[in-house]
């Protein structure tokens, strides 16, 4: 998407320079614009476990670019192809570790590993780790683009409604294209439908205690243009008892292949606004998001607690510009944080995906993608 | 309710100087506890304007020993009857004028102006004007203490229940003894339970925008000793949903005769989370919050919208103690800052008032307040 008018995406090989891999440094988001240059394998990992770069697209479009970087670096010493191996297997692990719960980058990681060994010669072997990065980020970004395309056809049909009015989208955390590679899954049906010169507008959640949305989704929405306004957590209940929303979406970190989903904290709540409003809420994912093996969401899936910090302290910039971080709480004030809820798949109108939209049940999930049938049947039996 | 072990009231007259009213200036807490002194009903004035003190409840009593003094003023020069009352009457209007929508405000001043007309001499006025004054201030920490022993009742059932296992209350905003004279609505019946030595934890709700829970509530709590754990407004939900919530108290700043709460923006949420995992919800209200007039909370309740500085800002201490405001939001990026939602009724368990507890029901309410049927009736029939 667009970065003050000039087209970005959140990772790429820098110009000129092949040995580059750059990067938005998003930890400085809203308040500074920081393109990072990646040149080891090292500075890949920082990248990823300090959180430079975040989300599950691009977490393992960034490892797979780390893979490539770790090759180039081997190929200098022209070893053999087991030495070459040899030598990528410890970079493999240290980019798998970064982030242990991250399913995206330990399946970047081990497809650029098996690539890299159909091919013989570390120059081919170079060649090969490129090519799979760039794939994998294209891939990223082809999904995302046609979740928007199904999206758009669900904005498109309420504008109708609506007679060209302005229509009206809640969304909550970042599941912007800050999170993937481009376009982002819940806010690509918004870029398509902007871009095409439909009306919409954005009620942006603040998502405490991390702010992704006022950080991330305010600042790339605005960016490209969109108009949008942000509001507190608390307010999305009210703005949808008096009709001012007329659709939710939202992404996923997790989602069962019976429509339950694990999504950033307080996502839950919106979800029973919306059917308590009779507000359509959707759920915006790459297929890579569902877990063919989990059945019951509020059972099944682990809610990580996180450092309390993220509530005590809050970061920002004061009168100067100069960034700062105050406590907001009292001393001695304990805090919890739990980073994700669960919200079963009866509040969810559907599940916008790259291969189309599917209601949130086992069925219609499976009608989409009916070569996992057997993998989940499997499960199921063991169960 | 206690501060670092001793007991305070919200607003008190100094020790040993009758002349002075001390408040507690909360727009510090909870980084400094500061007492300010008020002589003028210039800086009383200031004091509910500014938001030194804020709630219904403390706003009124503030409101009433702002009277007071500007009766000692007044009665410095020894005026007749005419001339005293010619010259509270600006007084009167510079105290109502400091908050215009805040019922009680109206009331305590017009109940003073009402009082100390009825009593001849400047001195039997100003006497008559501090006594309405402790009157109201004790009448307003009555009604919390009642609503304390009648919500106690609940609590005591969920412990009895549990086998004296903890109690976990979650409550949003601050009804706390901060915004009234003492005790607090929501928070009565914690204090109640634990002062008798029943065992409760309270899950503080930050209350975005202006983190009255994050602020208030958690250093009352904790100023009194009450165990308790802050988390962002986006929480509860998932603490519903995996039974970590017993009971959910919350205040209201409007209830309609028929059981509608308008409280702080967020509420609502709860109330649906609380019914889709049959936590019971109640609000708690002096009876001076029933709206006999207003029988339609959703439609007829009238929601403030506050400045957006309040979404944008955020204020806090930096590693130096040194208080500090910082944006925390992109330039550019709107804001949109609702201050209520509205809970309907059927989301409501029961309304804990100083009379009792009723259902959130017409009948149920006017059974508990039956001289205000005919306010009721009258109402209805002209609208």
């Amino acid at each position: 998407m667009n970065i003050n008018g000039k087209h970005y995406r959140t990772i790429w090989l820098k110009q000129g320079d092949e040995s580059v891999v750059q990067i938005i440094d998003q930890r400085h988001l809203p308040h500074r614009f920081i393109i990072e240059d990646l040149r080891t394998v090292d500075e890949v990992a920082v990248a990823i476990k300090d959180m430079l770069v975040r989300g599950a697209g691009l977490i393992g479009a960034t490892a797979a670019y780390g893979m490539y970087i770790a090759a180039r670096h081997i190929a200098q010493t022209s070893p053999d192809d087991e030495t070459f191996t040899a030598q990528l297997t410890p970079a493999a692990e240290q980019l798998m570790l970064t982030r242990p719960t991250a399913v995206n980058l330990e399946w970047a990681v081990k497809r650029q590993l098996q690539s890299i060994s159909t091919v013989s010669g570390a120059e081919a072997k170079v060649q090969r780790a490129l090519e799979v990065a760039q794939q994998i980020a294209d891939e990223d970004a082809d999904a995302c683009k046609r979740i928007g395309e199904h999206g758009l056809s669900l904005i498109e049909a309420i504008s109708q409604r609506k007679a060209g009015e302005t229509v009206n989208i809640l969304t909550h955390c970042n599941a912007g294209w800050l999170a993937f590679v481009d376009y982002g899954s819940a806010t690509a049906p918004v870029y398509a439908a902007h871009d095409k010169g439909i009306k919409v507008h954005v009620w942006v959640d603040e998502t405490r205690p991390r702010n992704q949305g006022a950080r991330l989704t305010a600042w790339e929405l605005g960016q490209h243009g969109v108009p949008h306004t942000i509001i507190a957590d608390n307010v999305g209940g009210h703005l949808m008892q008096h009709s001012m929303v007329d659709l939710v979406i939202t992404g996923a970190d997790r989602v069962t292949y019976t429509g339950d989903a694990a999504n950033k904290i307080g996502t839950y709540l919106k979800a029973l606004a919306a059917k308590d409003n009779n507000v359509p809420f959707y759920v915006a994912l790459p297929s890579s998001t569902f877990d063919w093996k989990m059945g019951h969401g509020l059972r099944d899936i682990p809610i990580e607690e996180r450092g309390t910090e993220e509530v005590h302290i809050m970061s920002g910039v004061d009168e100067n510009n100069v960034v700062r971080e105050i406590r907001i709480t009292p001393q001695g004030s304990p805090a919890a944080n739990y980073g994700f809820d669960v919200t079963p798949a009866r509040l969810i109108t559907g599940l916008i995906t790259e291969r189309g939209i599917a209601l949130a049940s086992e069925t219609s999930v499976l009608d989409l993608f009916p070569e996992k049938r057997l993998e989940v049947t499997s499960t199921v039996i063991g169960d």
